[in-house]
Formats: structure tokens, C-alpha cells, sequence
């Protein structure tokens, strides 16, 4: 077997999650980035809330006034003609995209890695101009005695990604948009390789081009160039659709190996494995020719937004390497394997 | 009058172009990057070329092989069921994009920036993985004794920005990808900002967010973060479709100029003036009510893609501020004006 899923699974769900405001309800927990923090598995969730009072008749979306700091909700019948719902994700008004929630980032620790206790308050919240439709899947990237957090930022403005940092994960201090729209699924390499820091990124073209992931390289984690495509999609294979870095590459004697996710054209969500040359991670040695981990349980086929897996950290322990991954858009899920495992699905 | 069109417009034709092989033809000479070398105006052409025996029953895609460094040419009879045509530009195959022209980039010079010489050789041409389906729409800046070019590559991989510097527009060095895809009309500023460059970039956003001009900043011209919006399209208005940068920023008492071009939602491109706050690009202070330029004559209005005026460059001369205008994607054309001129269109 090349992954053990967590008899527990899912191990965080929607309603452990203690809401940011009484009038919310706490819709997914999921996508969390994953590090060690003094002694203890530390999990960055994706807590994604909507009003409680949503009729069934009605789609409400959750925005932040970046002015007031306070988040409105703009409602829509479902019966209005301007309203159009592809998904449970989001619905159009007139054209114009809408969630129909808005993440921030919770913490929740553990010292076993599968029973966690999680913060009744969050960690970080929409605050900024560029973060009004929520912050969403962390990746943690420990750089020396400092942690980098590449998130997602969503505002009217586009899908961007962001950086924070920490040294405790009490305060966060914000470094803006190192990735201009539209770009997510960020992944930093935890240390400089040639002098330089590497990223993953993910571009979204909207005319030519692939869903790919690229590489960046940066000497300061802030300003970055050097763009370069990496992995590429797969025609008619699970990752056929789009490609995008989860992991914080793992560092091994034959590469830097990536735990990352694709997707096919039906949209289902699998991970799979890259393994990136050390001395220059834009050289890909080899790749999955399976998944990794595809949607088979209950939890992953069905939720939220259902047959997706989709990773966003692991952890290293007792010689194990944990996955912790989002399951449907709802669920935290968590399962365990080792390098040599990970290793013999590449070729 | 805002500005004094040419009386010898369009002062450059595809006609007037050699083409880089005896099978090509040149199909359009536009969008150049301008500036004054040696006491000279340069322009930097961008020269679209296809094969000369193209049949009105076919569509062909010349596209570079990077490894051999040949154009090939990729034919579809029209009536193929696989073949999709949007428009001049560009044909589908199997819903592949595919590009009915390859540019590179040309250099042509003047004295009285009306009258240029045309050089018979390609200045920059089709090199890189990433230049595959051409080199277009450069804007040229000087910055001490470098000129630094940023040009929109298009390849497979996606439409992004190239970097090149020149200190004597013979040999061109290449700096890769300064911003992935999909990210095209970036424009330097001419000089460092409180310590930092500048730049202004146009992120085309797939699923979030307007076609808006951001700005970037860079310690290196390579490496760039401090991601933001700085002008978006005013919807209903002249440039309520899309706006990007077009020339290289004006330094002025009041504040960086900026001409951009914005096209409303029939793809009718103008241009329009902006001015920046001096200390902070970021801040725009003011912006034109109405267009500077909006397509009116006939080489304006009719071409390989008609009703586009489409700024790449400028130069000041005699007290004058020179505009070099892409008409129709076809021709190049000039129209003077002041910046008096512009500074009252701003509001």
C-alpha cells in the first residue's frame, strides 16, 4: 500500500472548528499547511465560514470592507436571473464571481499527528484590500529559526499569492504579493539551493499554456524571477488537467522530491510525486507514473466539493512521512508513508 | 487638436520591411518601442511575418523549433472540422491556440523621427523555448547608459514578459522570464524610485479580476515583488474592457505621465493618460476623462485587426512629445503632441 490513511480520518472536521464570529457557521477545514513547532505537529487550517442564517433560498457571499475591517454579506436569491451557480464554491451575480465563503487560518496542534486541539480564535484574518474574499491554503516553509507562509489571497482584484512570516505563530507579519493574478498553490524550498531561494508557483494562463507548475528563484523570498516552467500537465493521465505544487519539497540524496496534485479534466483531485534535480529544481528527474493518493474513501468522494485530495503539508516522523490533505473542500485527512514508498512510484 | 496625427501616416507599412526569409512575407510592422540612441530616434519594430504561400484556403502557424532554431510551419485547410477561426490573429486546432504570424523585433532609425531606415536583418529573433510562437510589443527604456527592452514572448508555456539590455542595439542580452504567465505590457520606469525600480505590469487574471495595470518593484530589473493594482478599467467608458501600460513613464513637476492604452468591451483600443504620484507610482493622482487618441482614420479603423491605436513607445523632441502608434496591428504610425497637451485631459 503505498499510502495508510489515518483510521481517524477524517481527523479535523467542519464542526471541531469553533467559528470566528457566533452568526458563522464553520463550512470546511481543510488544505492546512504542516510543520514542527517546538516539539509539536502545528497545523495552519484553512477555515472557511459562512453566515448561519443562509436560507436555502439564497446564496450568500462573506466580503471583508477593508475600510471598517468588518465582513458584509452580499445575498442573492437563487431565483434572481442575475444569479448563476456553477458550484457550491461560488455563484456569479450579473457576471461578477462570488464565494459563498471566506477562509482565514486557524492553528491547531498535536503531539501524536493525529489527535489535534484547535484555537478557538484564528490566526490570521482577512485584513487587507487584497484578502477580501478570505485567505486560503497555507504552505509552511521553516527557513532557518523563521517560518515563511505562502497563502492564497482572493479579492476582487484577482487570485494572488501572499507571504507571512512568524518566529512564534502568535504574531504574523505580512510581506504582501510576492505573485501577481493570477497565481496560487506557492510552495517555497526550505533552504537557498546556489545561492538562491526557489519557489513553485502555479500561473494561471488565461489565453495559452498549460495549467503548469513553474519555477521562481529569489534572493530575498520577496522580489522573485527567473521564471521557468517545471511540471507540465499529462494529456489523458490524472494530472492531464492542471498541475500545482502541495509539499514543501523533501530533500533527499537523489533530489529535492515534491508531493504535488493534479487534476484531470473531470476535475478530480490526485497527488503525485516529482522528484527535482538538487542543484537546479527546474530540472524534473522523474514523476509518478501513478497517483500517489487519489479520491476513494467516502470523505474524499463526497463533501463539499467532492473527489478531491489535495495536500498542502506534511511532516517528517519516526521515520514516516505524514500527508496531511484536504479531503472534498471539507475535511482534514491525514495518512502516512516513507520515502522509499514515494520513491517507487517515480519513473 | 490633443494630438497632430502625421500627414505622412502610416509612416511605416509592412511593405516597407524585409522580410527575414525569402519565403516570408510581412503581414505587420507595429508596436515599437522608441527611443533616442546616438542622437537618433529608434524605433524597435515588432515585424509580424507568415509564410508567403499561405492559401486563402488554409491557415498556417509559423512556429519556432527551439532546438534546431527553425521556423516550421503548421497547416490546417480551413474547412478542417478541427479548425476554429476567432479572428486575423490567431486559429484553433483541436482547441489549440495557434498564431497565423511570428514576430521578432527590428530596428529602424531617423533623424526627423517622420522618415526611417529600415534595417534589412531582424535585431532580436526567435531564440528560446519560450519565444517559440514570437517576440512582440517591446517597450524600450533607458536606464543610465543601458537600454533595458521588456517584450511579450508567447510560446506553448504561456504569454509572459522577457527582459533584454542592449548598450548598443547590436548585441541584445537576454535576461529570461521577469514575469510568468499570462502578464504582458510591462513597462520600466525610467530611474529608481526611493531606491527601488519600477514597473508597470498588466496580469491577465483567468477566473478573478480585471484586465487591470499593476504596479512591481525590483532592486535588480529581474527579480520583482510589491505586487499591486494600480489602474483598473472604468467600466462603460472608453477603456472599461482592459487597460496596460503603453510608453515608458514621463517624468514631469507633478508626477510620473503615464500614456496606457485601454479598449472598451468591442476590443476598440485608445489611449489615455494617467499621472502617478512621484515618490509613489502606486497612487495615481489623476487620469484622462476622455481618450488621448481613439482610432479615426482609415489605417486606424481598417488593417489585420482594425480599430486599434496601440502605443509601445514615445519620444520628446523639440518641445514636442513624439507618440509611435501601432495602427489596425498593422502599420506604425506618429502623432505629436505636448504635454501641456496631456496634462489637460487629466482629471
Amino acid at each position: 500500500m503505498l499510502v495508510e490513511r489515518f483510521a481517524e480520518n477524517p481527523i479535523i472536521r467542519p464542526q471541531d472548528v469553533t467559528p470566528s464570529r457566533d452568526d458563522n457557521e464553520v463550512v470546511g477545514a481543510f488544505n492546512a499547511g504542516a510543520t514542527v513547532f517546538r516539539g509539536q505537529i502545528l497545523l495552519l487550517l484553512r477555515v472557511a465560514e459562512r453566515p448561519k442564517d443562509k436560507a436555502a433560498d439564497e446564496q450568500v457571499a462573506p466580503i471583508l470592507n477593508p475600510h471598517t475591517g468588518e465582513i458584509e454579506h452580499f445575498r442573492a436569491k437563487n431565483d434572481d436571473p442575475a444569479v448563476e451557480i456553477p458550484d457550491s464554491r461560488s455563484f456569479f451575480y450579473n457576471g461578477k464571481i462570488n464565494l459563498t465563503s471566506i477562509s482565514h487560518l486557524r492553528i491547531a496542534r498535536s503531539d501524536d499527528g493525529v489527535h489535534f486541539e484547535i484555537d478557538d480564535r484564528p490566526a490570521v484574518y482577512p485584513q487587507t484590500y487584497y484578502e477580501t474574499y478570505g485567505l486560503e491554503d497555507p504552505r509552511i516553509t521553516q527557513i532557518g529559526e523563521k517560518w515563511y507562509i505562502t497563502y492564497k489571497v482572493v479579492s476582487d482584484h484577482g487570485i494572488c499569492t501572499g507571504l507571512l512570516s512568524t518566529e512564534d505563530f502568535e504574531y504574523f507579519e505580512r510581506h504582501g504579493i510576492i505573485f501577481c493574478p493570477e497565481n496560487l498553490d506557492v510552495v517555497l524550498f526550505p533552504e537557498m539551493i546556489r545561492g538562491e531561494y526557489w519557489a513553485l508557483t502555479r500561473p494561471v494562463p488565461m489565453y495559452i499554456g498549460p495549467k503548469a507548475i513553474w519555477g521562481a528563484r529569489s534572493d530575498d523570498l520577496i522580489h522573485w524571477g527567473g521564471h521557468c516552467p517545471v511540471i507540465t500537465p499529462r494529456p489523458g493521465e490524472f494530472d492531464g488537467g492542471k498541475v500545482g505544487g502541495s509539499c514543501v519539497p523533501i530533500k533527499t540524496d537523489e533530489g529535492w522530491l515534491e508531493i504535488y496534485h493534479g487534476s484531470d479534466i473531470e476535475d478530480r483531485y490526485c497527488l503525485a510525486a516529482a522528484l527535482h534535480d538538487l542543484e537546479d529544481p527546474s530540472k524534473v528527474i522523474a514523476r509518478s507514473k501513478e497517483p500517489l493518493m487519489q479520491p476513494e474513501t467516502d470523505y474524499e468522494i463526497k463533501g463539499f466539493y467532492g473527489n478531491v485530495v489535495f495536500a498542502c503539508g506534511h511532516v517528517e516522523k519516526d521515520g514516516e512521512i505524514i500527508i496531511y490533505y484536504g479531503a472534498s473542500d471539507e475535511h482534514t485527512a491525514g495518512a502516512r508513508t516513507t520515502l522509499d514508498k514515494i520513491m517507487n512510484t517515480l519513473q
